[in-house]
């Protein structure tokens, strides 16, 4: 029988169950375009800086800055503009004391040039802007043409036309320089990391077409009840539809878990032990939806129990609803045995299913979960030494939201299809009184 | 040319967007099971009550209530249990005044009991429980094996035991009623309902196990610049890989699109037209990365223009990064010219392409963003009547959530690789200061 066998507040319990999960699942290798929502299993390193060469972040000229200093409306500095850099090319150009090249943004800049001034601080006074082996006159005060894209400058540019420059940049100023994105050899990113869109595209900057990932676990689920029949069946008296099924495979997929439906088995004990058994043998996890009366919560005890080591963790939690909740693993698999009500079952797989499919595949910090700050219309009792969550639905109220709480008994999986969230009471409160700001987790 | 080629605040530009989107995307019926993620086309309604018969929530007996009425630890009730109610069977018992039939969690309740009594609150004085043939002798102050699920009661149950109930209960105490959790005929989901979890378990508790959905948009994306190349290949100087397709295309998953890649055009006005087009015919959205320079932006809005009504409907928004967004339309398909820096292509397509991407599909509300709160570790600087959006890293402080902004140009994708969330700096303000709480949006 469990070693705990009290009701514990639901973070000391949630860090129980993730102690026992010291294994990371096995890594495999996919393309880095389909990594989206998989996570890392090791570390990664950048191949070359980023960028890889000195970048202007303006549409205007690369400059020596000491060109510049003191420049002003009153009393500009005057360049002589050698050739454009062409975007995607190398910058070939060499500037002299006194020269300046068109860049775009985007485009490299000269190795001899340290600064980029913007083009709205300078002005064209005239010359001639070759443009392949035509020559286009720039009259005095026009800018040059920024969207002709003239081919490749020649390795020994002429002058084709002067700038007035109405203001000094500093070295560095309007230039991305090699490595200021990332530098050689930097870690990009650490073992166990959650991979969004920004990672993707980190990823792919530098080349690397392919990341090692923690295999996704599979999390097995099986609907326990006599009552409990299939969704496609109809129901007769007494019979009532399997939900928790398919709503713990819901949020086990959203998770980065593969959902693996084991049925509905009967109330009985060596039905329970054996499917529970084969599931386990092939998932990474189990959640057993345990039925709600205490005599099913027993025999999925029991069950638990006589599958392996450690068993089960702790048979309670300090919340409402979900109490009932069992906690357990099997050899470094997380077996959870969940109320049978649907508002119970979705809470609690949230509360340790969730985090746990995530450990599974190594993330170290759990994703943070969204939240929004509501005004609560109504007061909501609770008891002091344990943490409620009320479904609750938001509106927008004259000074921000506003969170009305969707009451019901945690048998109506309704309650949550209305809310938009929950909103929840922390363990050392009495309640939360109408009026106060609250915050509901987005559910 | 553009109605509006003025700069807009992001609500206002993207209610602009928004109000061209009229059509949703004609729909397609697939299994329940299969629609998580995806938007309701029709309203639900539940073809009946559930639940369908009258269940109870407790662990106990069923009773007429009349018959607790004044029952106290002093004072207990005595009623005779007649039988049980098996889970899953009809509640075929019929109550007489001072019987009651023991039921479980979750059990059906004979149409002649009102309310239930919680086992907790009764006492077992003595009698025969009838198990099949057998006849288990219960003796005083034990309560029944609940653990035994004894064969279906017989249809004319005789005297089992009797049990002294210590408190009252009202009529319909810990029952839930026929239709509590939705009544037959109410609207279940409304049209345009984005479907989670619940939402899949709620209809599925009804026997719905097809539900229409709106297709999902395809989300066509185009790369441009001479420089951008293919993240496979080897950057020369002066060249990147292409970032914005891949961040964009993971976005436009998220939000239920399906994303295809266009591959890279070169900065040239009839290549870009002629790919825009192609892609814009066979996709429901289009989205340009439209570099950063000036000239290249001005063929993006050309482009868009050429392609057809409204074109383009305004360029430039009120925020940083991301103020050289073009934001069109063309026949009711949104046409997105976004920047070319990495940050504030995925800012403003978070802007303008998410929410565009639920809107094609019917979402009325679009789903509300996560946030946190958190403590401000430094100041930013801003301007008043632009919206700022700066990437920071969250760290558990010592009293709650500790914000660092995450500096860095819109060049730099490792500012939001290295990020946890976007600090917004509202409109209104010059700027945040440091210890202020601020609201960190998840992304």
């Amino acid at each position: 029988m469990p070693e705990f066998f009290n009701v514990l507040p639901p973070d000391e319990a949630r860090a129980l169950l993730l102690a026992q999960l010291t294994a990371v699942l096995p890594p495999e290798t996919i393309a880095t375009e389909d990594a989206l929502g998989r996570v890392t299993a090791t570390p990664l390193t950048a191949p070359h800086p980023l960028p890889q060469f000195r970048r202007s972040t303006m549409d205007g000229y690369a400059v020596r800055a000491a060109d510049t200093y003191g420049a002003s409306e009153s009393l500009p500095a005057f360049l002589q503009v050698i050739g454009e850099i062409p975007m995607g090319q190398p910058a070939h150009l060499h500037l002299q004391t006194g020269q300046a090249a068109l860049v775009h943004t985007g485009g490299m800049i000269p190795d001899t040039a340290d600064a980029v001034v913007q083009v709205e601080h300078t002005q064209v006074i005239g010359g001639q802007i070759a443009v392949g082996s035509e020559q286009l006159a720039v009259s005095s005060g026009q800018s040059p043409n920024l969207a002709v894209s003239p081919p490749p400058i020649s390795q020994s540019p002429h002058f084709l036309y002067e700038i007035e420059v109405f203001k000094a940049v500093a070295v560095g100023q309007n230039v991305l320089q090699v490595g200021e994105d990332v530098g050689q050899g930097a870690e990009i990113l650490p073992a166990g990391h959650w991979l969004r869109p920004q990672d993707v595209g980190g990823l792919l900057a530098l080349g690397i077409m392919q990341v090692v990932v923690a295999r996704r676990p599979c999390v097995g689920i099986l609907a326990t009840g006599d009552e409990v029949i299939p969704p496609e069946q109809a129901a007769g008296p007494g019979q009532i539809r399997d939900i928790n099924s398919y709503t713990v495979a819901g949020m086990a997929r959203q998770a980065g878990g593969i959902p693996i439906l084991g049925g509905i088995i009967p109330d009985d004990f060596e039905a329970l032990y054996t499917a529970a058994a084969d599931l386990l043998a092939t998932c990474d996890m189990l959640v057993l939806s345990a039925g709600s009366s205490v005599s099913v919560r027993d025999m999925t005890v029991q069950v638990i129990e006589k599958l392996g080591q450690p068993g089960v963790l702790l048979h309670g939690v300090a919340t409402r609803p979900g109490k009932p909740t069992i906690v357990g693993a099997v050899a470094g698999k997380p077996v959870l045995g969940l109320p049978g009500n649907p508002v119970s079952a979705m809470i609690q797989f949230d509360m340790f299913g969730v985090p746990a499919i995530y450990r599974l595949q190594g993330v170290k910090e759990l994703p943070r979960q969204g939240v929004v700050w509501a005004r609560l219309s109504q007061n909501i009792a609770s008891e002091s030494g344990r943490e409620d969550y009320v479904p609750a639905r938001l509106n927008d109220g004259p000074d921000g939201l506003l969170a009305t709480p969707v009451f019901g008994k945690s048998n109506l999986i309704y309650t949550l299809v209305n809310a938009d969230g929950l909103i929840k009471v922390p363990l050392n409160k009495n309640g939360l009184q109408a009026g106060e700001w609250v915050h509901v987790r987005i559910f």
